[in-house]
């Protein structure tokens, strides 16, 4: 059952009122990491809340508490939970997003106002903070509400929302609030699945569906010695320094081809085969690609399935920094008397924070007695979260992919991801529900970066996607 | 000829109006290295020259031109040249001190207003900045003056003075001066030898003549890779990253034993045998003496001859820090796109700057090519200075030690520093004489630290050595 042409025109012929609606969206500077904007936070959760009910949906806005930043005690932005239709013959979807943004100041090295839509008519690119992470597919799922509103349609199938302000900060309280309403009784009672639109494109040609995501175990290797600072004139060669103790400790984590050098880390991940080798040999993606986004020649390898399993099938080890030590610019002289060393594991399954820290923890002791130093070593894990990996033959992602291919005439990249989006397996586990991630996006919209943008077509055709997806869930037979 | 008794009770008689003098020097917050007190370091330079003129030193206050610090151009404080006596008959011996201090504030923790001299009476320490690094000394020169000026006696050796305002700050323009000074006709013409009092007693007992000083050679080694920084989640175990590299090149520069890995580097320098061990093990000096400096037992071995050497005859390298990782507190998942890892060599004769790059130049180029990255690596030299070794034979040394025996009634330890004090070499070259370093202050003095302080009967009978060792010189016959 694709979509009735009647959403696909009516989403052609409102385009540029969308357009001005994502303007208003932008506008609002929902900056949820700093304490002068969180006001307009909450601003931004009124306007998406009286959206949501102008087109039929019953909400609640949900107070998550608060908690503190910078050393200042505030108040969370509500989460916005939402229900339309409740017809038992139906399934019931929930659709996450959020609509708190990144910072963002013109400084910063922004071409245009960043909380200012600014509509590129020569390559169709709409530039703005939170034009594509996250509110441009938030709001693909109002365009596709509007026109069953304003025509009198019932929606194919239930849906509940959950909408939140604090994900680019933590998604403080969201959890907690996600595994309450997933009781009987609760607000996700009776949901059959998870679509959430929170990611992007591998490239930007192909639509993609996104089955995994890895997790992180993120460490912090603590070697103390003297009780200051002290002067390398003075005291060089004549006591243990912690800087030759850690660096020699973070040089064996990980060689400069990236393999993990902690006995049992990488032997836990089961060697990929030709069939799985295949998966990755037809996604979309060249070394280019890769190289472009980090602009450089510096692809660990010539072979597109081994970069890309690299970053979606493998752990990966990556050194952050040292905390402690001299950082500035010029030469200074000091010893540092503690010093901290940051790294992070991304994981896959079966590997998980609580089986990965005993491996980091062993290997670490071992290898800090082997330098016969008198310096003290403490690791810590200072946070973690599980990989997720979702079952790729599921209904779920059978009508994402028939929708995939009756708005983009084009079948999807099947990917995972090499970041973490913690949300994604709460859901997946509060629920029991299959989640699929249906990104809008493309790959370098620069969520995170100056200049975010989302493209004129992928907000009109991915909003055309969203609404279709509804309908091929509907479609799906016997499965409810 | 030892010192004459009057010149010994003058300074008993004037400790209290030489403490007061002190107190007004540190009261005039002379710190070179931040421009809101450049105006001070003048003061002081005109306080000092009015001293000297007072006692019948004929001084020239020499402009060293302006240099730029923090952004802003400044004037840089004169070099106090100065001359008394003009005997043929006698020794000329040049002394050099330093007017400027480091910066001090009540709020890093100093017990007491650091620009008021405060007086201890119940332990006898003189505490504020400067007060032994390094007014003390020079003040302690002018007590010696003033009993030769109030009473009218003739100074047993000929003095050519070099006070400068700039030590703590690099001592900008000094070498050019002292190097054109001591050219025929110039102010340090006809110079027999030298004497500095800039350092410190090893311990808190026993007085110390110093005869050797490190080298440094200071480096950077720059890794770059992607165009800008990436993050972990999306590029890890994609892309060669820059840290990897550079941790592993830093890992293998020393071992925790303190043992320098660059091939030829230890081998220059030649092994101590049992006679040269004996000078360490004379030193009145405990492993216990540096853990209570370093303020932990972190001693690189519990052997004193071992720890000594490591500190005053063998070369040390220390890693300082990253410049570009993330050095912050807390967790960031960044892939940091250029890192520079700082670390410096401190160098003993034979060793200098020119054939120690080299070795370090080529060991980390050919550690570099093993790594097999596609990331880039360029090794600065940041900056250097060649390590000082004096004969402690030499005539002028005799006689520091003669004056220590007739003030202290003891041997003085015969040390060498770990530290650098680049002058000590350019007058030694320039000049082609003997510099005997001749402290006036203990080792716990806490120089460039908070509560700096000079013990008072460091200062007194420092006077008195100082005075004595002009006596000691001029005793020594037919070294003229």
């Amino acid at each position: 059952m694709p979509a009735p042409p009647e959403l696909i025109k009516f989403i052609d012929d409102n385009a540029e009122s969308f357009i001005k609606r994502l303007g208003e969206a932008v506008a609002i500077p929902s900056v949820s990491g700093d304490a002068k904007h969180r006001q307009d936070v909450f601003t931004m959760a009124q306007w998406l809340n009286a959206q949501l009910n102008s087109y039929g949906v019953e909400t609640q806005l949900t107070d998550l508490g608060k908690h503190v930043m910078d050393g200042e005690e505030l108040q969370l932005p509500p989460a916005i939970l939402g229900k339309i239709g409740n017809d038992p013959s139906k399934k019931t979807v929930l659709i996450y997003g959020h609509f708190d943004v990144q910072p963002a100041n013109l400084s910063d090295g922004w071409s245009s106002e960043p909380f200012t839509l600014t509509i590129n008519r020569e390559n169709g690119q709409l530039v703005g903070r939170g034009s594509t992470d996250d509110k441009g597919p938030i709001l693909g799922w109002l365009n596709v509400l509007q026109y069953h509103a304003e025509n009198q349609k019932e929606l194919p199938v239930n849906i509940k929302f959950c909408f939140e302000g604090m994900e680019e900060s933590g998604s403080e309280g969201l959890d907690e609030l996600v595994e309450k309403e997933a009781q009987p009784g609760g607000w996700f009672d009776g949901v059959d699945c998870v679509c959430i639109s929170d990611n992007y494109w591998l490239n930007t040609r192909t639509p993609v569906l996104t089955y995994g995501l890895r997790g992180i175990s993120y460490f912090k290797i603590n070697i103390t010695g003297p009780g200051w600072d002290l002067h390398s004139g003075v005291f060089g060669r004549t006591i243990h320094e912690p800087m030759t103790d850690l660096v020699i400790l973070m040089s064996k984590l990980v060689d400069p081809q990236g393999h993990i050098l902690i006995p049992g880390v990488e032997e836990m991940v089961p060697p990929a085969f030709g069939e799985e080798r295949a998966i990755y040999e037809k996604l979309d993606y060249a070394i280019g690609d890769i190289e472009a986004a980090a602009g450089a020649s510096i692809a660990l390898s010539s072979d597109k399935v081994e970069v890309l399993m690299g970053r979606m099938r493998s752990p990966s080890l990556s050194l952050h920094g040292i905390e402690g030590a001299f950082y500035g610019a010029g030469a200074k002289t000091v010893i540092p008397a503690k010093v901290a060393g940051k790294f992070s594991i991304r994981l896959v399954p079966p590997q998980t924070p609580e089986n990965i820290a005993p491996l980091v923890n062993e290997y670490l002791e071992a290898e800090f007695a082997k330098l016969g130093t008198k310096n003290k070593m403490v690791v810590e894990e200072i946070h973690g979260g599980r990989p997720w990996l979702a079952d790729l033959n599921h209904w779920n992602f059978e009508a994402a992919k028939a929708a995939t291919r009756a708005v983009y005439q084009q079948e999807p990249d099947m990917t995972r991801e090499g970041g973490s989006i913690p949300v994604t397996l709460t859901f997946a586990e509060a629920l029991g529900a299959n989640v699929v991630l249906l990104p809008m996006g493309r790959g370098d919209d620069g969520a995170h970066s100056t200049n975010e943008k989302l493209d004129r077509s992928n907000f009109i055709e991915g909003s055309k996607l969203l609404g279709t997806y509804l309908y091929e869930l509907a479609a799906i037979q016997g499965k409810k």
